[in-house]
């Protein structure tokens, strides 16, 4: 078994392309093949987000600390806290990141390969909601 | 998509045949198939542990609250505390449990299937090492 401690963890700048503001990418338990589980730490700076995007498989955010926002494209918007869960089905397009006033850090768990970006960022109309 | 607020979790007795002490499952994102990935909430009082068990697809761990201990057959043994991840590799029969003077709460993240049980609880001596 391989432990990943908290300090050890190696957090990198997400890429600019498909994040807007400032977004750090944490990996725990990167996958072991393509289409396996993979466990990523995603730090987002207050009103920093995800560009649009989808999961072949869907996925699970955890908010392990502060607050943020997840939206869909059905208009769906819910504001997280840390504690909650957020189950995106398969092939959802969505968007997620921190709340204007506040830092927020989620587990991003996916299985199925990797992310498919819409080639669009969140606006911040639509950021704001 | 579908938001599980941390206050809308709902915490149940583990089985007792599985666990020694007091534990609580509360599924964040249960698997939409047998194989998916099962998101569950696990909270262990002090020195309370499952029994021995191993995953067809391996399991990682992400200690959300507390401390504790995880452990596998060969020996290994590591302390963990909140923020860390433990990954264990598919068919290791191993055990996790919060430490002795704290609750622990972690995810585990699994996909392929149930947890397979060894048929032996983790004894007072295995649990202090």
């Amino acid at each position: 078994m391989q432990h990943v401690e908290s300090s050890a963890i190696e957090w990198d700048p997400a890429p600019e392309e498909f994040f807007t503001g400032e977004v750090w990418f944490g990996p725990l338990a990167p996958p072991v093949t393509d289409e396996a589980l993979n466990t990523l730490g995603v730090m987002f700076s207050p009103g920093a987000r995800t560009a649009w995007h989808r999961h072949v498989d869907g996925q699970v955010l955890y908010v392990a600390h502060g607050s943020g926002i997840v939206a869909n494209e059905d208009g769906e918007r819910v504001q997280v806290t840390a504690g909650d869960a957020v189950i995106i089905p398969p092939g959802e397009v969505h968007w997620h990141g921190a709340a204007a006033d506040s830092h927020m850090m989620h587990l991003s768990l996916t299985t199925g390969g990797p992310t498919e970006w819409m080639g669009r960022k969140v606006s911040d109309d639509e950021y704001m909601g």
